[in-house]
């Protein structure tokens, strides 16, 4: 449809049907209960039952997938819908639809775009065959607390890598092309905007509270990294930000998002939070609650209906609105225009099944897992199983589970997941495994021959993502106990540890010779997860969050300020008394099997200027049999600043491909932009003076520069 | 010395020893080590000898006490000094100085502004006859979160009530009469200016961050409170605010301290904090430092000694400065002056002995202990003591020891200590007492004929103060295990406590059926303790720090914003999902043995205006035998503003006396000016509406009124 007839379209519509097009409800209102499985959607705000007339002039639906129930929808709405303005069909598919992929955290330990990009490319093909339209992510929240279950939904503490992934992500479901999101691609909706992941505590939907250093320089920077992909839709955070409400807030959502981020497309609100400004106690009641939040900028009302209820009130009250609601509706009606729903506003049901978990994108899922995990230890190379561990014992509650996709893993099914049992049977014909999900359950026999235990422990998945802040990050007593018995046995062992998020493991990690941290993997995970156990592939992922040691030694972040006391082995000084300084394993860190070395550090000259950027050069050479990626990261150390700045900042990481017995040349970047930051006035500036320069966890600067 | 005079004397100055009055060092540099007692004074930074002409213009000394040792002092001084402008002798009496009272934070639990500033004047007097002019105290940093070891010193969450006890201890300590600090009173140094309670994560020294609403509203109103009584000094913080170092930021120091607060007199670093700039990473070498602290508006620099060094370099950079050091120069002079040091620059030794820990002293410590503690938990009327309870078994750790002073107490000597055995056979003396470290040490028989067991645990004192900072909050194992063991006897017992921070007891409190919390009460801890053991007092405190229920359930505080999804049942609510909602024991939280009752709740109106305050009246009943005081507090809760407010807000307070069986109106009043919040925009306001009305801890409002 043509800007004319789209401006044709908006004349003839009615202010209700306006209204309708910024309102979402559940597809349960027109057909029924339309999904049992696994989507958690969290409370429910079903209101009331809407009037005919409202009902089939509504804008969009959440919740509902399937080609089959999404055009049952359709073909509802349209044939009692005056204007016959297609539905939108909106979804959360966090880490895949149906086929599922690591959890978020997970992927960004890949530290690879491209990767994430491709993830996030099936995910929307598959999407789009089930009849959905916008997919509810990526999530670019910062996360630096542990305690928030949601951490799982992040790309870590790192605002950069957050901010690149995320766009990758966007780039990946919208594949835009000639301009356009092609018809297996969805609109992106950027989230939660914004520092949703800072509430105090890590209590998930906690009041947030920080300065504006803090709020440019690190919590808003993924948003605004993430913008420049262009997402079709960006959502108003659950949180109060500096005593507002984020969506009643138009500070944050007009003159930040829009004025100085400059978002153009639509804003949507998180699911419910329109009417609970009632309980941010900002607004009244649910007139008062449509008025501040379309004030505010909101320009889709999620779930709770007081936009369509209120909005004669609200026009009359503020007629100057009209332009912004007009903007809105334009905005929807030319994405309904650009996915084609006008033309066909029908998903082809024959050919939903063959998109839907197809082999390529089963391999993309156990090569996402791959490169998602992380060796956390490895103690005389405990890992991998060698030529002589043909007998293995496979113990813990992880054993022979399914349950390996993470939360939010959208219509992942648990029947579809590759077991860790079966995972080390398919990866090794050659292994005997025995797999139990206790060490009782194992005959003493099968001990008696076994010559390696692989224990498998974890958090469970409902323990991370949404709604699940902890208290407790340790593993649970069984489970230590568990690792205590497998140690007491004399067998070769090593631990994979299955979570959402990092945990406290400072009372259980020296009884672990080899800990490989898998996070969630997905539908492929005891495929994947079997290949590093066997060595058919290293781990070569590296942590985008800090592991703290103790549940109490939250937040932790690599970047923090420096103090005038720094941690050290006095009283006097910036540390806990009963916790080793630092985190127990910090950002960055991730072992390999291969033992890369590096060598021959260069850089192209030791003064930056505007016009010419630093190179820094460094040979990698892999002594050993694996074809993996090497993760390279470059921080930077301003010696002296005006106002405060981080012990390090990460600038530049690359992921290489080193072949096995292969070296191969690295040159990584410095521009003088690299070295900016907010000074006390914050006006972003660099300083003239040395920075120093470091290479992933090596304690000394490889070099010292000067501007 | 009159105007003219000191003008006179300021103008015959050299730079070298203005600048000398502006820096203070310790007291060995003249004399040698002057004190091996239990004075912490933080890391050293000795620096170097400073030469005879440097050494003999300092305006100041920290940490050397007594008659004699300042006398000393004073005498070398003004025997090569070429101005002999007396020394001032600051120090460190937290709470108290030979005679220590209980902790600020226990003290805070009276909510008694008289027994804090009677406590104060008491310190003055003790300091003052041990030759010391300058208290660095209060401290009214916000304390929110108990794994700050510091929490000790403050006066806890609440910022009215923090900075109305900081106001009454600096009157207390200045005793200011005609205008006058008097020859028994002290300067006192109110610190640390600003926030430097709000740690990330807990921990000292750390960075702050927050938003101009959270410094406004909360962080900066101790301060903004207590200045109004003028204070001497202010001592500028050791963290970094929103990214600049207090002890560097003009803004803070100027803008805020003294324009926005009003404040007019000296400030003065923390301890090495102007040396300490370099780690801060904001000042490449020692003369930056010095000319950043200067420019910020520090005017004296403590135990570091870069002013000295290098005010030359800085005035020839910034000649603009001398005015600022003229003026601090001229406070510091006038000071002297008006403590009348020119006229007798000596403490009297022969009178030192008669002042120190005095009679009257011992019982106003006794009277402070009792009325600091917090009954907690009292199950069946376990406490007090009964009549057929006459042999009791007092067990634990803190049963027979005297270190209960606490942390940073000064002078106070352990040997002065009235333990707890003692205090209860002195309460009693018909009491039968047995006291052992451990139930094991108990022999049988005195077990077996034993009718009661007061246990007595907690953290020692070295665990909280200063550089203490805890991710561990729960009584230790062993601890535990005691109280366990006690249960199994089947005896009646009781708990008590000692502390410097709330613990986190969830994992116990089940096992105590009573439970007196005591802080670290000072020298009559034993005594006060007694007391309330054998009913000769009720216990009266309230808690003015939330007790979580978890080490990693912090920070929290009563006075938190509202969310959009407060805590209830609902995962998708704002809470952990393996703790319990809320603290386990809250702000204003604290049994008495007398029970008492409100009846006959009244309010003058229902319609508050800007001329007419509202009287909430009510009236107390005691019915018991005890003399004493009921604290009575009163909150608001705004029913809906334009930006969040805190689910209470605590706007008065009064220490009721209410004799035995008697009973008495209590009135209370709220004014417009007490509804007035920060709005959206940062404007103090009050915005028309509901306002809610809570006394104590009753769930429901007393009274809706409004605007």
């Amino acid at each position: 449809m043509d800007n004319d007839r789209l401006q044709a379209l908006l004349a003839s519509m009615t202010l209700k049907e306006k209204f309708g097009q910024l309102t979402q409800i559940t597809g349960e209102l027109y057909v029924g209960k339309v999904d049992d499985e696994m989507v958690e959607t969290g409370p429910s705000y079903p209101g009331h039952i809407l009037e005919e007339e409202t009902l089939y002039a509504i804008g969009s639906v959440i919740g509902a997938s399937s080609a089959k129930m999404t055009n049952r929808i359709q073909a509802e709405y349209l044939k009692r819908s005056r204007l016959k303005i297609p539905l939108l069909f909106m979804h959360d598919a966090i880490h895949g639809y149906r086929t599922i992929f690591p959890i978020p955290l997970g992927l960004s330990c890949s530290w690879d775009d491209r990767l994430v990009q491709r993830v996030a490319e099936e995910t929307a093909s598959e999407l789009r065959a089930a009849g959905i339209h916008v997919n509810f992510s990526p999530m670019t929240d910062l996360a630096r607390d542990a305690r928030w279950g949601r951490v799982m939904e992040s790309f870590g503490e790192d605002h950069l890598l957050s901010g690149d992934l995320g766009r990758a992500m966007i780039r990946g479901y919208q594949k835009i092309r000639e301009g356009q999101i092609p018809t297996d691609g969805v609109a992106a909706c950027l989230k939660h905007f914004a520092a949703y992941g800072a509430g105090i505590g890590g209590k998930d939907y906690n009041t947030v509270d920080m300065s504006m250093r803090e709020f440019f320089e690190y919590y808003g920077k993924p948003y605004e990294i993430a913008l420049q992909e262009r997402p079709k839709f960006v959502m108003s955070s659950f949180n109060a930000f500096n005593g507002v409400p984020v969506t009643a807030s138009p500070w944050m959502l007009k003159e930040i998002l829009r004025d100085r981020y400059g978002f153009e497309d639509l804003v949507i609100s998180d699911w419910g939070a329109v009417t609970e400004l009632q309980r941010h106690r900002v607004a009244r009641d649910g007139r008062e609650a449509a008025e501040l939040a379309l004030g505010a900028g909101v320009d889709i009302e999620m779930v709770s209906t007081h936009y369509l209820e209120h909005f004669e009130a609200i026009m009359d009250k503020r007629p100057e609105l009209l332009e912004d609601v007009d903007a809105a509706v334009l905005k929807v009606l030319r994405l309904k225009t650009e996915l084609g729903l006008f033309e066909n506003p029908y998903a082809d049901e024959a050919a939903e099944d063959a998109v839907l978990m197809n082999s390529a994108s089963l391999a993309l899922a156990e090569e996402a897992g791959i490169r998602s995990c992380v060796l956390l230890k490895n103690e005389n190379e405990t890992l991998p199983l060698r030529p002589e561990h043909r007998n293995v014992v496979l113990v813990g509650p992880f054993a022979r589970t399914r349950e390996l996709l993470g939360n939010w893993a959208c219509k992942g099914r648990f029947g579809d997941v590759v077991m860790l049992e079966e995972g080390l049977k398919q990866a090794d014909g050659s292994l005997s495994v025995a797999a139990f999900g206790k060490l009782e359950d194992c005959p003493e026999d099968v001990l008696a021959r076994c010559d390696y235990i692989v224990v498998a422990v974890g958090e469970y998945w409902e323990q991370s993502g949404e709604g699940h802040s902890s208290v407790k990050l340790e593993l649970d007593e069984e489970q230590k106990r568990l690792i205590r018995a497998v140690k007491d046995t004399g067998r070769p062992y090593a631990c994979v540890c299955f979570s959402g998020r990092p945990l406290a493991l400072q009372d259980i990690v020296d009884d672990m010779p080899a800990l490989l941290w898998c996070w969630y993997p997905g539908t492929r995970a005891g495929a994947a997860v079997a290949k590093l156990l066997t060595g058919q592939a290293t781990p070569s992922g590296k942590l985008t969050m800090s592991f703290p040691r103790d549940s109490a030694q939250t937040p932790i972040y690599y970047n923090e300020y420096s103090t005038g006391r720094p941690a050290n082995a006095s009283s006097y000084s910036s540390r806990y008394q009963d916790c080793d300084i630092g985190p127990l394993y910090p950002f960055g860190h991730g072992l390999t099997y291969a033992g890369a070395t590096y060598s021959d550090f260069d850089i192209s000259g030791r003064r930056i200027t505007e016009t010419e950027d630093l190179k820094v050069t460094f040979r990698i050479h892999n002594p050993s049999r694996y074809d993996y990626s090497e993760i390279v990261i470059l921080y930077i150390e301003d010696a002296v600043s005006k106002a405060v700045r981080p012990v390090r900042e990460m600038k530049a990481y690359r992921v290489v491909p080193v072949s096995a017995y292969g070296s191969v040349n690295v040159e990584l970047s410095i521009s003088l932009e690299d070295l900016e930051y907010l000074d006390a006035d914050l006006r972003r500036t660099v300083e003239p003076g040395e920075f120093r320069i470091y290479v992933n966890d090596l304690e000394r600067p490889v070099f010292t520069i000067e501007y």
